[in-house]
C-alpha cells in the first residue's frame, strides 16, 4: 500500500525521536519555561532576523490559530479569510467560538488573497453596524498547495499596514512553501512582512508542535495567560522546544520539506505523463489529480489518499500528500503500478 | 539535586517511550480514528465496567477540563467547585472563557466537597436571576493530595443525581488516588458514581495525555466536534491511544502510581521523624511540609520543590511531589542529607 | 421633508403612548412577572393557536436574535442564514460573539431560503471537522421586503424537521409580511411551521419591544436565566407586555401594518409610473427604487431615505420605508413633487 | 397597600413622560445618532467636567455592566468585585458569559472595596497561570445602600491607577448616593476618580435608561460596534437621550434622589423608634430592617417589600426601597399602621 493520505500520518522524523528519547529521563521545569524552549526561541528569532519577536510553542494548528486570534483581537474585531482558509473550513467554528466573525473572501483556486480582494470588504465594513475587520488570515502554502511570492506578500503586507489590519500567516505547511521552486520568500521575509505567523512542525517532521512567532510588539502582551486559558500550555513544554531544536539543527526542517516537495513534484509529473490532469498545478507537497470515478476502486487498493471533491459527474478530485516518510522509490513504484491499471 | 518539583518534570515511562518508538514509522489514520485509540477505548470501557461509555483522548488537563465543561453545559449553567479546585485556581479563567460561572465553595484543607456543602448553593440559586448550578467539579486526588472514600463519593453522587447535577471528576492524579492506602474506590466505582471523569496520563507515566470517560449518555453527543472546536483534537491522535495502551498493559499505570505513593509516604514519614509538620496529612504523592523560612536557602541547594504558601510569619508550606521517576534511594538520600542540615 | 428613512423613526402609535401613560403611576412587579406580560402572553398564545408556546418579551431585534440563538444552540452548532440575513449583515457579529458560526447561503434577490439551498450545506457538514448546522434563520418579510408563501414555509419547515434543524423566523417586520397581498400565512401558520419566531413591535407601532414565541418545548427551558445573562431582561418588564396588549387590542397591530403596506404599494406604483424601476418588486413596506445618481441631490432635499447600494456606475438603489406614521397624503405629495423634478 | 418593593416599580417621573409624549411624533434618526443624544452627552460631559468623556446610553443596568466590561477587557483579564457586587450576585453570570472571570472579595456589610482588600489579590495573581486582574468593579450606592466618601474613592482610585487597574463604578443608584447626607462626592469627582461609571436612570425617574460615561480615552475606541454586538443599541436611541435631558433639566435628577433619600431616612428613623433594628445603617434609599418572622404575615398585608435574607432562626432581613413615587404621607401612614400592629 502506497501512502499518500497526508503529511501527518507517521510519528516523527528519526532525529526528532532520538532527541525526545535522549532527553526523556532529564528533569526539566514545566510549562515552557525551560532551557530547550528558551534556546529554541532564540534560534528562531535568529533564523527570522527578528530579535524582538515573541516565540510561543503550541501542540497543533487549530489550537495555534484560535489562540493567536483570541489573543490578538478585541471582541468587535473580525478576521478576513479566503473561503478556503483552514479557519473557515476545517476547524469546527473554532474562531467563532472565541467570539469573532470570519469575513470570507472568494478567491481563485489558489486560495490566495490580495489587496484587490480586501478593498471591498473594508469599504463595506466602514458601517459601524458591522464588525471591524482587523486581522487578515492567510496560509502559505495554502489549502490547495499554492505559495505566495515575495511580491504578493509584500503587496498584501503594505495594504494591511496602511489599513490597520494585522497580517497573520498560518504556516502549518510553511516548510514545503519555502521549499517550492516557485518560492522566493525566506523565513526572515515572512517575519518582516507579517505581524505573526507560525512554523508548522506537525506536518514537517515533528511528533507534534507549532512555533508561533509574534513580531508585532502590540500583540505580545500577556500571551502566556491567554495560552493557558485556552488549554494550549503543554505541561511538559520542553517537548516542543527540543523538537524544534532538533528540526533546526543542520537545516533538517528545510531538508525534510525539500524532500517532500521533490517527491511530490516527481509524482505530479508522473501523473501528468499518465494523462491525469490536476485541479491546480501545486508547487508543494499536496497534489490534486482529477481521476475518473471508475478508477477509484483500484486506487483504493493501491494507495491511501483523500477525496477532495467532485470535479464533474464522472470525475473526482483526489488529494495526494507526501512527506519525509515518502521515499522516492514509493512514488516510482506507485506510478508504475498505476500505469499498469490505467 | 533531588527532584521533588512535580510529577510532570520528566518525559515518560520507558515502556511508553518504547511504544512510541516502535510505532513511529507506521502510517496511521489521524484525529483519533485509529486502531490504537479504538482498542484503548475498549480497554478503558472494560476496566471501568462501563460498556457504553464514550472515551475521548486529549493532550492536557486544562484542555480536558475546559472542553468537557464547554461540551456538557448550556450557557446559563454553572459549575460548583471547591475554592481550591484546579479550574478555579490555576487555569487562567479557562472555564469562564467558555462562558460559564464558577460557584466556589469553601472547604476544609482536604479540598473535598460534600452534599452538606452543596445544599446552600442550590438553595440560593433557585433565584432565576442567578445561573443554574449544573455540574459539580471535584478532583481525586484533590489539589492537596486528599482522596475520596467510596462512602463520600457515593453520597455526593446520590446528591448530585437527585438534584439534577452532573458530577465531573478531574483525575489528573487519579492513579495516585487509587493507589492511596486510604482509598477504597476502583475505576469502575468512579465510572458508576460520576457522569464523567478523566484518567490522567501526563502525571502518571505518559509523555502527555488524558483519557476522558463520559458515562452519561446525554453528555456524549457530538463531542468530537466540540473537541475540534477547542483545538483539542490531536492530528496524530494515535499517539494518545498507544500511550494509554502501554500504560494499561500489565497494570503499568497502577504500578507507577503505587510506586509514587509509596516513596511519597516514605518521605512523609521521614520528614515527620525529623520533626517537620505537614499542612495536611496527604495519603498520595503530593506532600505539604511546613518548614522554617530559614531552612529554605539550604533546601534550594538540596532539591527542587515548590512554594505552596505562607504558614505563618516564620514558616512556609512547600510542596514535594514524587513520581515513577523518584527512586526510593533518592528519598533516602534526601532524608539523610536533610537530617544533616536540620 | 417627506419621511421615508425607516419604520422606526418616530416614537410609537398614539394608542400605545396612551397605554404607557395610563399605567405610568401604577406599581407593578418587575422583570416581566407582571399581569400585563402574563395576559399578553396568553393573548399571543391564543392568536398563534399555540397554547404551550413560551412567550418572551425583549426590547430590540438584535437582542432577540442573539438571545434566542444563544439559548437554542450547543456550542458546536451553527446557524444557516441567507447572506442577506440581518444576523449576518447588520448585527456586528452578535451571533458569533455568542460563539456560533454562521453558514451563509447565497440566494436570489428575494433573500429567501428553500430546501434546495440547504441541502448542499448539510451534505458538506457531515464532516465532523465542521460545525453542525442546527438552526435555520429566516426573516419574514426579508431584508428586501419579500414574503414567504405558505407553500414555501411549509416546504422549509418539513425539510428542517426531517433534518434535525430548528427553524427560526425573525419577524422584525412580520406585521407587514402578514399584510402583504402576496401573503397567505397567518400567525398560527407561522407558529405551527417554525420552532420559534418573533413578532416585531419596534417597527410596527410599539415604542420598543419584540415578542419572542417559542413553540418547540425543547427550546423553552430556563430561557429567563439566559435572557437575564444577556442583559435582555427589562427591569420594568411590564412596559413590554402592556404595549403588545395595546397593539393586539382591536387588531391595531394588523391595521398598522396594513396601512404601512398600502401606502408603500401606492408609492411603488407611483414611482413606477414615473419610470423609476425597482431592484426587486417588494410586496411590503420597504421599497428599493433605482434612481439616477444625478437625482440624489434633489431627493436629499425632498425626503429622507437610505442608500441601499450601487446599481451601476450611474444608478443607485435607495430604500424607502413607510409606517403608521406615513400618511397617504405625504406619499401623494411626494410623488407630485418628484414628478416636478424628474 | 404601601409600596416599598423597589425603586423601579412605576413607569417614570411625569416630566419624563411629558418629554416622551411631546417628542412622540417627531421623525428622528436612529441608533443614538440624534440631536437629543448628542446634546445630552454634551450636558453630561459638562456636569462631569469631563469634556473628552464618551457618553453611551443603554437601556438597563446588567446590559450596561456586561457591555462595558466586554468592551474594556482583553480575554485573559478579570474583574475584581465585592462578593456582594451586582455583577456577581444578580446577573446570571453575565460577565462570565462574556468570557471574564470575577475575582470576588469578601467585604464588611457595607459592600465597599479598599486598597487593603485589593492588595492580596494582586499579589496572588502575579502567577501567570491565573487571570490578570484589570478592572475593579464597585457600586455607589452599594447593594446595601452604603456610599463611598471622597477620601475612600480617592484612595481606591490612586491604588487602581498605580497598579494598572481600571476603576468602574456601577451607578444604578448613583442619584441616591449623591443625595446621601454622608456623601461628599460630586459627579465631577466621580468622573475624575474613575475610568468609567454610569448614571442610573431606571431607578431614578427614567422610564428606562443608563448613561455610561467613559473618561479613560483608551476605553473609548469602537464602543458603538461592541454595543451593537451585544444587542445594546436601541433602534429609537433618542428615547434615551431625551429622557436624560428631561432628568437633568432644572436638577430634576438630583431632586428625585433627594426626595427618595429623605423619605427613606424618615422611614428608617421611624422604624428604629419602633424598636426595629437595621442590618446596616443605610444612608440612601434602601433600608434593611430586621423583623421577627412572626411579623411577616402582617407586613405582607400592609406593604410590598423584598426578603433580603435570614438574620437568625427567628428574624428576617427585609428590604424597603423608596423612590420619587413614595410620598412622605405614605411613609407616615405606614409607620402609623405598623405601630398599631407591633
Amino acid at each position: 500500500m502506497y501512502q499518500f493520505r497526508n503529511d501527518y500520518s507517521v510519528g516523527c522524523h528519526p532525529v526528532v525521536l532520538e532527541a525526545l528519547s535522549n532527553a526523556n529521563t532529564e528533569h526539566v521545569v514545566g510549562y515552557g519555561a525551560d532551557k530547550y524552549c528558551k534556546d529554541c526561541a532564540d534560534l528562531i528569532r535568529e533564523l527570522c532576523k527578528a530579535p524582538k519577536a515573541d516565540v510561543q510553542f503550541m501542540v497543533g494548528g487549530t489550537q495555534t490559530n484560535l489562540t493567536a486570534i483570541a489573543a490578538f483581537l478585541r471582541p468587535w474585531e473580525s478576521v478576513i479569510t479566503p473561503v478556503s482558509g483552514h479557519v473557515n473550513g476545517h476547524e469546527a467554528g473554532a474562531v467563532e467560538a472565541t467570539g469573532h466573525k470570519l469575513l470570507t473572501v472568494a478567491t481563485s483556486s489558489s486560495g490566495k488573497l490580495s489587496a484587490a480582494l480586501l478593498k471591498p470588504i473594508l469599504e463595506e465594513c466602514k458601517d459601524e453596524h458591522l464588525t471591524k475587520p482587523r486581522l487578515v488570515y492567510i496560509s502559505d502554502a495554502t489549502e490547495t498547495g499554492s505559495v505566495y511570492t515575495k511580491a504578493e506578500l509584500t503587496e498584501l503586507s503594505l495594504f494591511c499596514h496602511r489599513n490597520g489590519l494585522f497580517l497573520f500567516l498560518d504556516g502549518a505547511r510553511l516548510g514545503c512553501a519555502l521549499a517550492a521552486q516557485a518560492n522566493d520568500l525566506t523565513l526572515s521575509d515572512i517575519a518582516a512582512l507579517t505581524d505573526s505567523f507560525y512554523i508548522g512542525g506537525t506536518k514537517n517532521g515533528a511528533m507534534f508542535g507549532e512555533a508561533l512567532v509574534i513580531t508585532e510588539p502590540k500583540l505580545q502582551a500577556d500571551f502566556f495567560r491567554l495560552k493557558k486559558q485556552r488549554g494550549a500550555v503543554l505541561a511538559k513544554g520542553w517537548l516542543l522546544g527540543l523538537q524544534f531544536q532538533a528540526l533546526f539543527k543542520d537545516d533538517l526542517y528545510f531538508k525534510i520539506a525539500k524532500h517532500a516537495v521533490e517527491v511530490a513534484q516527481y509524482l505530479q509529473g508522473g501523473l501528468k505523463n499518465l494523462g491525469i490532469p490536476m485541479m491546480t498545478d501545486s508547487p508543494t507537497n499536496q497534489l490534486f489529480p482529477i481521476v475518473p470515478n471508475t478508477l477509484l476502486p483500484q486506487l483504493d487498493k493501491l494507495c491511501t489518499y483523500e477525496i477532495w471533491g467532485k470535479a464533474d459527474e464522472e470525475h473526482t478530485v483526489v488529494r495526494f500528500v507526501t512527506s519525509f516518510a515518502t521515499p522516492l522509490s514509493a512514488v516510482e513504484g506507485f506510478l508504475k503500478a498505476l500505469k499498469d491499471i490505467t
